[in-house]
């Protein structure tokens, strides 16, 4: 949640997760470094015992910024040491002022994390029941690979860029290994770093692909993007990155558009600039 | 098959399938959108019932093209749902006039193909008896592992561009995933895109080195391409695009040549260009 | 080992050994093909009984060089065949006066290896005692994948070339591939080609970032490169290629280093020219 942008103060975030709430979106995606290591707390301190009994939250911990949010740290590295791994959920949890994570994602691959400190971190954190489901972000096929062979505890998400205008996890793996370990893809950036919608140059094609589908459909063009990705059989979920509420609305209303394989594969070769070989 | 391509009249394609048959083999391959879905009509008319015992048969589904023989379909896509897959495969039987396919391959990969549904489909059309084996062709190394772990019908091959103008597949896992999953390969386009023997520039080096080691072994220069690919431990079947009967013969000539170690080697660094590091 | 580059006699040798047993280093790397064919031999005849009780020797067949050393070759190639496997390891057994290898490592993937083969081939070696642990060297994910799956011999290792030079393996898979399947990695020139230790241009900052770490530590920059791949989990046993008994033993004190996960991550970014994602 790019949170600290909105301008929002305790009582107007208060409200804005009412109003999320009332649209149908229950799941908010946290990660420890969002806000300079700043925006869970905002966040908790906003958020009432009820919402929390209605709110899915999603965290993450693994990313150390260099940053003064973040002190002792000069180069920005990855940690999944035991220590950061359930350290981070404390103070998450801390921060949230709750007593549990409804997912708990690794935020990126730490080219260092041991095995058997990663599952001894997520083993204790689920006997605790301090996280209730568990999943990574960012990891490669042979890293998914890797994680699930040797951690004993479920790994169901890997949340991954994918978006008209990011469409490599199609092919590289990435979503094929998530569907045979049985892990849900989440997206980031579903609809791209957004230039789509500002216009940028060489994203015309596309731009006309999504407005052509959309006019067929009754849907608006950022409303297609993400039912692209809800037509994928991986059951992607599209972590919408805006605290917008008409634009929250918008990405709700997705679920209801269901694309043709057609339409589908129209937009595949709007994106990519050629059809399927 | 190309075979509209061959200028050949029905009685004209009956001859043809008894003198290929005559040659020894017996495999001819098929997919429902091959001569814009006019193929399979064509040979079944052509075909009769005594040649059918004696032939296998490979079929293909799922690729939908934007062409006058495919009304309805303005963008091209694959379509690996059940209604297409078992549509297709009793168009299929339908127009070859026969109650089954010896082989069955997904003709490329759907990336909206969800497991479950294929795996139904494949399971009715093998215990319907309308296909006897199954496998796919195009799909990648995770795309093989995804079908193989969630589909309970074996899968035995998978038919993939590889020759001495593409030798992709020898390294980025299509061979290794082949025969750690139980698959045979087959080739398509064997011999490159005729290239080689059109006398292309570039192609120089392979040329000198395919008549170099045909002299050696008392062969032709598509015969030595094609014994390359029998060499191969993954047990390569190459499927030969020709119609024409003296290409034919020498392809199935190509079976008694046998290539060392080193004149593989050499053939892989003529077509590369360099020598293996 | 190039140990024909280093100008010393068989006495010289048989000194050299035990220096480099005083300090600590008791694993010896071999190939067949190293030194033209002619490494080993030169090995066998200086080590003594006394010496060959306390070192380990790596041994490696496959390569098949087109030099003086080794006729009959006219293309360099790889060769995994039961016969020069097998043969490959009792030359080996002869040339360095020996009756076992510790381990032996399949060189380069044979485009050609047939697993039932290579798995008779290596169960021979296992079962006559000839061979106490094996391995592979340069093979990649699906090879590695295809071995393990096929061949009922436990394989070890797999050594490949990382340094601060070659990051690929940490990515690519080649690592994790490694963890999963139970093997350690082994690098070969893990002090990339000795052009940061020359000054060569484009490695200034790596070079920097090596002294500044080293400085922090007491270590010499190239302990610093040999602790950045002791750090990693996947247990990395570099094989350090280098005559001079001063550099074995900066070598050997290059594990008495603890690298901080963030004098790592610094290393990395020196590395490839950019932070982590």
């Amino acid at each position: 949640m790019r949170l600290f942008s909105w301008g929002l103060d305790e009582q107007g975030l208060r409200d804005w997760i009412d109003r999320v709430l009332d649209l149908g979106i229950t799941s908010f995606d946290h990660a420890d470094c969002y806000g300079d290591y700043g925006v869970q707390a905002a966040f908790g301190a906003a958020m009432t015992p009820a919402q929390r009994e209605r709110v899915e939250i999603i965290g993450k911990v693994g990313v150390m910024l260099a940053t003064p949010g973040n002190p002792g740290t000069s180069v920005k590295h990855y940690d999944l040491s035991w220590d950061h791994i359930v350290g981070g959920v404390e103070r998450t949890l801390r921060d949230l002022r709750t007593d549990r994570l409804d997912w708990l994602l690794l935020h990126r691959p730490d080219f260092l994390m041991d095995m058997d400190e990663v599952a001894e971190a997520l083993g204790h954190l689920r006997d605790s029941g301090k996280v209730l489901r568990f999943g990574m972000s960012n990891f490669s096929p042979s890293q998914m690979r890797l994680l699930a062979a040797q951690v004993p505890v479920k790994l169901e998400a890997n949340q991954v860029q994918i978006s008209l205008e990011h469409t490599d996890a199609l092919a590289d793996g990435t979503l094929d290994t998530c569907q045979e370990l049985g892990m849900h893809p989440m997206a980031w950036s579903p609809l791209g770093g957004g230039g789509l919608f500002r216009g940028d140059a060489g994203l015309d094609r596309l731009r006309t692909a999504l407005w052509e589908v959309g006019q067929a459909h009754g849907g608006a063009a950022d409303q297609v993007a993400l039912a692209w990705l809800l037509r994928h059989p991986a059951g992607i979920r599209p972590i919408v990155g805006t605290g917008r509420l008409d634009r929250l609305a918008g990405a709700a209303g997705a679920a209801s558009l269901k694309l043709s394989r057609q339409d589908w594969y129209k937009l595949l070769a709007a994106a990519t600039g050629s059809e399927v070989p």
